[in-house]
């Protein structure tokens, strides 16, 4: 109990001077933010030999294997790759200051709309170290104070790296906060910190994602998972489909854009199902199949599908394949049984295709292209903050413009209402 | 218990109906939307007689009085005014399908990113039956299903309205669904559906937008409180400050956008206070004012302002006045008691009004201008669904274009990622 009062009120002094901070920031010039962040990127190069023993010391306590060390795993390559997106982001257009828009109604009243910071911006997320430095650099272009919950097994690096970059000179007090990771109510007490956060963004798995969206009293951006979708068409050029299924299924089976499902026109369904899971068992993808897909499968080694299948994320190299009558049969699968990330079409025939990427209710819909390609950097944002999955604020990927907010700033000549 | 399960299931199936319908509504054209919402005009003008009766019926039961029972009130005159806000809708463009930017990255993939419905869209709102038809009007513009949770008090009037427009030829089964007003059981059900409904808008009082802010797990528009000042600067032209102030105080106290808190700078005050605070007293405001206002006032009829006057929303006739040393004074009391929604300075310093035009953190901050045009109609967006009080989406007063989403159509000719 005592420490819970604690750590609520060590949170509440963390947004406190966030909140200050961010009247500073919303102050600051293109120039002066900029000059902070070339500055952050020389200070993470100089202190290099430190964040290696912090990350080296996490390490050594995570317990983590495979995969998920090596999310963890920072080395000088690593290093040098964050002080470059930093500068990267310093060499984007500064949104903040915008005009959107400017009008002047039958009133005669001056409107223009322009954007701002959001204010507080609070970010929860898990393992990778390179969040810290990606998300303090958006934050600090966009004029926003940000408070940092990263893992608990990332909690040496993250302290380490939220020091250097808080420690810059030009950098206001109160900016960059990091919150205790230790336990899960410093989680709680940020997303219930309504007045003084603007925006929760999550990122992390489904169960993170899904904590925050359920208590969160501060408006969130769902980032998330994606049960990605492949329709591979009556028309489809085979060899063009066979390089994206396999791009999207095995070229980073572990993100939230590789493809998950494979659905395939009846009327090739004879010829393309044993060849493109002669294929996928090749690349090492353990293959799961509908009835009558796993019946034109003969000898290979398939899995059934269960429908348990249809709604799952594997984030392995796991593919589920059916059979579907036509391009609307597919549409109604993906928009049912999709997360509403990416899904793509591979075909020849226009018609259809125009009609997939009209009707398909996903952040990103593709004809003739990998799943793969939803992200900040392949969209050209320079960076990423996450990509949405929800409809409100912003969907898909999203980067600087989408940590704004806008106000309308009208100018009269004493009008009044009558 | 078995109340609320009935409830429950009752809005389950509401929801279920609306959700199916939002994927029809998505693919209507703009000529389809049109004829629908001409049609909707027509059927609310045919059926004047039943909704005045249904109307008649909520007023005899409703116990309220005085301006709650006129904001129920309808008659002849604010029925045809329903029916030419639909007209109005149905003459503004289309968002929906609109190309919002279309670019080639390295990759040469082509994105386009394009306008598309949000889904289902619950609103819950109070007394007002107008609300109904606006806000159904500006659902079906942008393709959008939508659920409505009126007020108990109007539910005869909602319920032969939405009758009257779900009825109307061309309008899919479940686009406009109405729940039971007799318990708040199904306002509850309603801000926990995530998955079947992408946004709720809560238009009403304090209490009821609190409610759901905290209780929402689906992703809300919070509309809001107005604790709007004007501030007088040192080389204000008294005349306009004198019409600004009375305009945003009493051509319409009850509304959100009227002025609660008048500051005045300290060198104009001993002559600018007494002048003002009698004119509000004349136009019958009360008037509360700090100990240095007070003095100022003399004989005059001012009560003390008290600590908790400053952050709070009056709605009637009442005004607190307050001293201030010069515009970042003002600009700071805005920033720690202003809900953010309209702010004004009156005077002839452009440099002062440009920073406090930059500086006031609200939705609209106004320059020789009363803070009463904050509204759809006067920025001339033709229809309004609300005023948003927070950053995320939209600030300020919304519309069509604020009930879209985006999505990213791609098309490629076989990109992978490498």
């Amino acid at each position: 109990m005592a420490t819970a009062i604690n750590s609520a009120a060590a949170t509440r002094e963390h947004l406190l001077r966030a909140r200050a901070a961010s009247e500073t920031l919303a102050r600051l010039t293109t120039g002066q933010k900029n000059e902070i962040l070339f500055a952050m990127a020389s200070a993470i190069e100089a202190a290099q030999g430190a964040v290696l023993d912090a990350n080296r010391a996490d390490l050594e306590t995570c317990g983590l294997t495979g995969s998920m060390r090596d999310r963890l795993l920072l080395n000088a390559e690593r290093i040098d790759a964050m002080a470059d997106g930093i500068r990267d982001v310093a060499r984007l257009p500064d949104p903040i200051g915008e005009s959107l828009a400017e009008w002047t109604p039958p009133s005669g009243i001056r409107i223009r709309k322009v954007r701002v910071p959001l204010g507080v911006i609070g970010i929860i997320y898990e393992s990778r170290p390179n969040v810290t430095a990606d998300t303090v650099a958006l934050a600090i272009k966009t004029g926003n104070a940000i408070v940092l919950r990263g893992g608990r097994e990332a909690a040496r690096s993250n302290q380490c790296l939220a020091g250097i970059l808080s420690g810059v000179g030009g950098v206001p007090p109160g900016a960059v906060e990091l919150l205790d990771s230790s336990t899960r109510d410093s989680v709680r007490e940020l997303i219930q910190a309504r007045g003084l956060v603007d925006v929760i963004i999550p990122r992390g798995g489904k169960d993170l994602i899904s904590f925050v969206v359920e208590n969160s009293v501060v408006p969130v951006i769902e980032t998330g998972e994606g049960n990605c979708h492949i329709f591979v068409d009556e028309s489809a050029d085979f060899d063009m489909a066979d390089a994206i299924v396999i791009n999207a299924k095995t070229q980073r089976p572990s993100v939230c854009n590789a493809a998950e499902k494979l659905l395939i026109h009846a009327a090739i369904a004879p010829e393309y199902v044993p060849r493109i899971v002669k294929k996928l068992l090749q690349a090492g993808v353990e293959v799961r199949a509908d009835e009558l897909a796993r019946l034109l499968t003969g000898e290979l080694a398939v899995v059934p599908a269960l429908a348990d299948d249809w709604p799952q994320e594997y984030l392995r190299l796991c593919m589920a394949v059916k059979v579907v009558t036509d391009v609307d049969d597919a549409i109604a699968h993906i928009n049912r049984y999709s997360t509403k990330h990416s899904d793509a079409i591979v075909t020849r025939n226009e018609v259809n295709a125009q009609r997939f990427l009209r009707l398909v209710d996903s952040a990103a819909v593709y004809w003739n292209a990998s799943t793969r390609f939803t992200d900040g950097a392949e969209f050209g944002f320079g960076a990423e903050m996450g990509i949405s999955t929800q409809k409100l604020h912003c969907r898909g990927p999203f980067a600087l413009a989408e940590l704004t907010s806008t106000k309308y700033e009208v100018t009269g000549s004493g009008q009044i209402r009558t």
